[in-house]
Parts: C-alpha cells; sequence; structure tokens
C-alpha cells in the first residue's frame, strides 16, 4: 500500500510530465495569503516558511521546532474600543448585582452599572486594581466548568457596538490566512495573549483552530476539591499565577511551551519582550508588530507615527523606533491588508 | 491526485478482494501492545481506545479531546531506590563545591557529599527541606539553555547502579508501546510528573516521543534580562509556580492542557488526585495505577498488598482499595508486562 500512494508510483501511472505539470499548476493558483497586499511584509513571512521548511539550507527548521506565537488583543482580532473581555466582565456585573444586591452601591460595581446605562465617560474612573477585582467577582468562585459556560453564552450574545456582530467574527482574516499557512507548513501555532487563559481557551479553537492546550494566556490558579455527590473539581481562585504580559510573555512561553518561538506576531507594548525573545534566537527567525493605521477600516492609534494616543493597545514611538532597528516587521494594517474581515465585500 | 490515493481507487486497481485481505493480514500481524501479557489490563486500554475511536457510538472522542496523562517516575521509567531527578541534584554538589568551597562543610552540601563518597545511609539525613535547597543551588540562577546543557551533559554520562545504564534505558517497554498505540490513535501524550519540568523536558522527546510542550511538572518561574551583548535571556529562578503532585496534578493539567484527560497513569499516593480527576468526566475514561510487585526483574513496594514500605512513590493500602472502589486498573509488573526493559532478552 505504500508503495501505490507513493510519488514514484503515482507518476508512473499517471505520466511524470503530467503530474509535474499539475503539481506546478496547483501551486500556482494558491495563493496562501491572498488578503495581504504585495509587499515586504508578506514577502518577509514567505521568505521566513520557505526559509525554516526547505531541508538541506542551513536556516530549515525540524518540524516539532516551529514554533509561532500570536498576542491575541488588536493582533488577531479587534480590541478598541476596549479589550473583548473587559467587555464580558463589565457585562456580567449586572446578574452579579442581582444575586448580591448589596453590590449596586458599592464601587466598582456601582461605577460599572453606570457605563451600562451609557455613561461611557465612567470607564475612565476604573482603575487596574477596580478591574482585578471585578475579574475576581466575576470570573472565580465557580468551577472551570460554570466559567466555560457562561463565558460561552456571552460569546455568542454579545455584539460588537460599531459593527453589530459577535466578537468572535471580529478576527483580522489576513492573520486567519497566516494561522493557516504556518499550520500547513508544519508549524504550531500559539496564542501568547495578556488576557485570561481560560476565557479566550473557550473561543480559540473554533475561531482560529488554535485548541486550548495552544493558548498561553494571564492564568489564575484553581483548587481541586470535591462536590456534594464525592466527585471532584476544580474551583477557579482569584490568585495570579502567571501575569502573561511584558516579560511575562517569554516567561509564560518557556513555561508552557518550552520552546523559542521561530515567528511572533504582537501590536503593543506588552508584546515588546515575546518579540525581542524570539528575534534574539539564532537561525531564521521573525518577529512582527501591527499597526494600527486604518481609522476607516478599523482603528488608527499608535501613538507611534502621529497616531492617536490609548491606553488599549499603546504602540508607542519607541516600540516603532525599536522595530526598525532590531529589523521586525511592521505591517501597516492601511497598506498590508487587502481585506480586514471575512465579513467585508 | 486525491482520488489516485483513495481507498477506492486503490480497491479498484487492486481488486477489493485483494486489498481487504492485505489489510485484515496486516491488522492481525500488529499487536499494538506485544510486551503486555493478556489480561484486564491489556485488554482494558484496547477496549478504551476502541470505544472512543470507533465513529458513531456514544463514546467516541473527536480526535482533538484525546488527551492521555502520564506520571513519569515509577510509571513510564524506573524511580528506585532514588528519583533520577534527586541523583541529578546530589551529583551536582561536587562542582558546586568546587566553585564555592566554603559549602564543603555546609549542610546540606557536606552531608550529599557524604553520601556520593558511599555512605548511602547519609541520605535519609536529607529533609524536603534540604532538598529544596539542593534544587535550588544547583538548578536555578542559570540561563535556562545552561541548565539544559547540563542536565543533558549529566543524563548522557551518568549510570543507574543496578543496571549500569543510562538511567534514560529504564523505561517501560510496555508503556513505550502504550505511549504509540495512543498516539497512533489519535491521543496526545502528556508527561504528568511531580519532577521538574526543566528537567524532564530535556530528554523527554528524545526518550518518550513526548515533546517539551507536553510535559507538565513541577515548574519554578523565570526572569526575563538581558545579558552584556544585549540579548534577552530567562534565568531559572528558586520560585516555585505549580507543585505537580497530589492536588497540584489536576491543577497542573487545567493550566497547561484545558482538558480533562480520557485516559491517566500513575503509580503512587501523588498521582491519586489526577486519577480521580480523569475517572470523575463523562463517557469512557481509564485510569491505570502501576503496582511495583516485581523484585526480581524491577522492584517491589507499596505498602499496598504487603509490600514492603517505601518513601519513593508510596502506594498505600488506601490508594489500592481506592482503586478497586473506583474501578481504576491496577497494573501489576509481575503478572501484566511481559517484558520490561527493551534491552531484556
Amino acid at each position: 500500500m505504500k508503495a501505490i500512494t507513493s510519488f514514484s508510483t503515482l507518476a508512473r501511472i499517471l505520466g511524470l510530465g503530467a503530474l509535474l505539470a499539475l503539481c506546478t499548476a496547483a501551486q500556482a493558483q494558491t495563493d496562501p495569503l491572498p488578503s495581504w497586499n504585495d509587499g515586504p511584509a508578506k514577502q518577509g513571512i514567505v521568505e521566513l516558511v520557505t526559509a525554516t521548511t526547505t531541508q538541506g539550507t542551513a536556516t530549515f527548521v525540524p518540524e516539532p521546532e516551529r514554533v509561532a506565537t500570536f498576542d491575541q488583543d488588536g493582533t488577531l482580532w479587534v480590541s478598541h474600543p476596549m479589550y473583548t473581555q473587559v467587555m464580558y466582565v463589565l457585562e456580567s456585573v449586572p446578574a452579579l448585582v442581582k444575586a448580591k444586591p448589596h453590590l449596586a452601591k458599592t464601587p466598582p460595581f456601582s461605577t460599572v452599572l453606570e457605563i451600562l446605562k451609557g455613561d461611557h465617560a465612567a470607564i475612565a474612573k476604573l482603575t487596574m486594581y477596580d478591574l482585578e477585582e471585578l475579574v475576581a467577582a466575576t470570573s472565580t468562585g465557580m468551577s472551570v466548568e460554570t466559567f466555560q459556560m457562561e463565558a460561552k453564552k456571552w460569546l455568542a450574545e454579545a455584539r460588537d457596538p460599531r459593527w453589530k456582530k459577535p466578537y468572535t467574527e471580529l478576527t483580522y482574516l489576513p492573520m486567519q490566512e497566516l494561522l493557516k499557512y504556518l499550520r500547513a507548513s508544519g508549524y504550531k501555532t500559539y496564542i501568547v495573549t495578556g488576557g485570561g487563559q481560560d476565557f479566550v481557551r473557550v473561543y480559540s479553537e473554533t475561531v482560529y483552530g488554535i485548541p486550548p492546550e495552544q493558548v498561553v494566556g494571564t492564568a489564575g490558579g484553581t483548587q481541586y476539591g470535591y462536590g456534594k455527590d464525592g466527585k471532584p473539581f476544580l474551583t477557579k481562585e482569584p490568585k495570579l499565577l502567571l501575569n502573561d504580559n511584558d516579560a511575562g510573555k517569554p516567561e509564560g512561553i518557556h513555561l508552557m511551551i518550552g520552546r523559542r518561538p521561530v515567528l511572533a506576531a504582537g501590536n503593543s507594548t506588552g508584546d515588546r519582550q515575546m518579540l525581542e525573545y524570539t528575534n534574539a534566537g539564532s537561525g531564521a527567525r521573525l518577529s512582527m508588530i501591527v499597526l494600527h493605521d486604518d481609522a476607516e477600516r478599523e482603528y488608527a492609534y499608535g501613538p507611534a507615527q502621529g497616531l492617536p494616543d490609548t491606553k488599549v493597545g499603546t504602540f508607542t514611538q519607541a516600540l516603532y523606533d525599536e522595530a526598525q532597528k532590531q529589523g521586525w516587521t511592521v505591517i501597516s494594517m492601511k497598506n498590508d491588508w487587502k481585506r480586514i474581515f471575512a465579513f467585508e465585500q
């Protein structure tokens, strides 16, 4: 059976010339990155993949070592005007207040109720400490299965205010193509996100084809215990195990993957160390950073290159300068992406 | 090309009867578990794999969810009279003392020097706290690459005193067969070890075919920083992130894998929670526990079933009773394993 399916046997059956013609035609037809404009970003990706997958070259990387890591918010999907998981946390507050009415008058829960009533400016009142308290109140103290069920339900119902679509449809088509291209080239694709690992794992497989075990994120502890029926289960605890931002990204990559990425992509200062760490490896490496410079089709923010400043996915001029100096690819949404969303015409 | 390689096209070329005969013969020839004696343990494994991989049945498990987790010490390889990693730590002490001579007279380093001189009874003087101090001194404060290099060098040179072989050859052949059988059946195989994650990752791929990202173990933190050349690197820190023993095993499985195992195997009280957690899942599940009852070919210890007591890989009678009650498979090394090591005749 092995002989029949081999290239040489097929060639004998079909005639070698006919087979080679077929293969060449098939290759020419399939651009793996059709939503990318021709340019240095696209070219850099194809060159990296070719360099690392061509046997017999000095830059060849054996398949088990082909690791590609992607930040999520702002790199694989929209994260403006606010991170999707923060929206989940905020929109989970009314149910929490219903169960514990005294919270209605207690900040930061009372502040969230104001925001949800339409006072969007009130969001600026929330500090990091408030957010941590809100995450602890809405996303811990329950079994991992209950959390998964609630997050899944919210994701099915919630809509982004601008596009009126589920958040899970706001992924960038060029990045989806890149994930598929890398996997087809023997790469294992990972999400390495500052977002909550348990939250992203709920949808990563259906949305990106990335299974839960390939999601590295900010992670809290769990506590093993037994239910009334004697069955064991894990409870989500408000205890931080890994803050997967900044230096936490390479540290999290070592903890969860144990190999240095060959390719990494991010979009903000929180990704800097992951991009540095990737780029510092020997052999062919590619670090990429997405610049949100398309106010019309998505959003424009930096403040690199004179773009408006933001607190959500900050891309400073210093980071832009480092990208230039280190030879990272800056992906311009405006110039490098032909299409941004799958739902666009 | 797709049509040519398909079953029906092959069948047309070869003639359906001839092809089916070939397939049946191939199947009959290949027992995936030749080192297992026929009996309930082997039968239970084959039944679990058949149940979870037969499409259209209620027990079918889609491929991405086929997770199998294995303890390492005493489950996949020999861990007597002492864990291999402890041997690594002890045997790393002389080089440490050479670099820092004042340690020669400081316990626990001085105690280790006595042990290495042949005073094996002195090993009983080492407390858990001593071991932690020794691990911190020999396995942290260096870059992850330096640690990997040193561990790899030791593993190549060190010999087990009984078999006079590298520790990496002391893996159980029946378990190696089981790992391969599971992978051939679409399972992702993981090590979930109380041992050090970074240590096991050094050899897991060559020894078990399990890549570093599928090793969950007791893990310390790392610290991201920059060398004199400006290049970033990770330093191993003496800070415990995950104690992957007891309840830490299901907690570690959630952190690193995010799915409940379909099959789990262990050999000691430190594996109890992983086996319970696996068994408590819905559908077909299999929890297995190795009983070391073969003093002649390997070792005999429990103290379950009246076997000698041990501090290294304790298997209590209470654990044995729980295995019976919960329907876990107890693997008797003596009765279930035809061959234990690949190097045996």
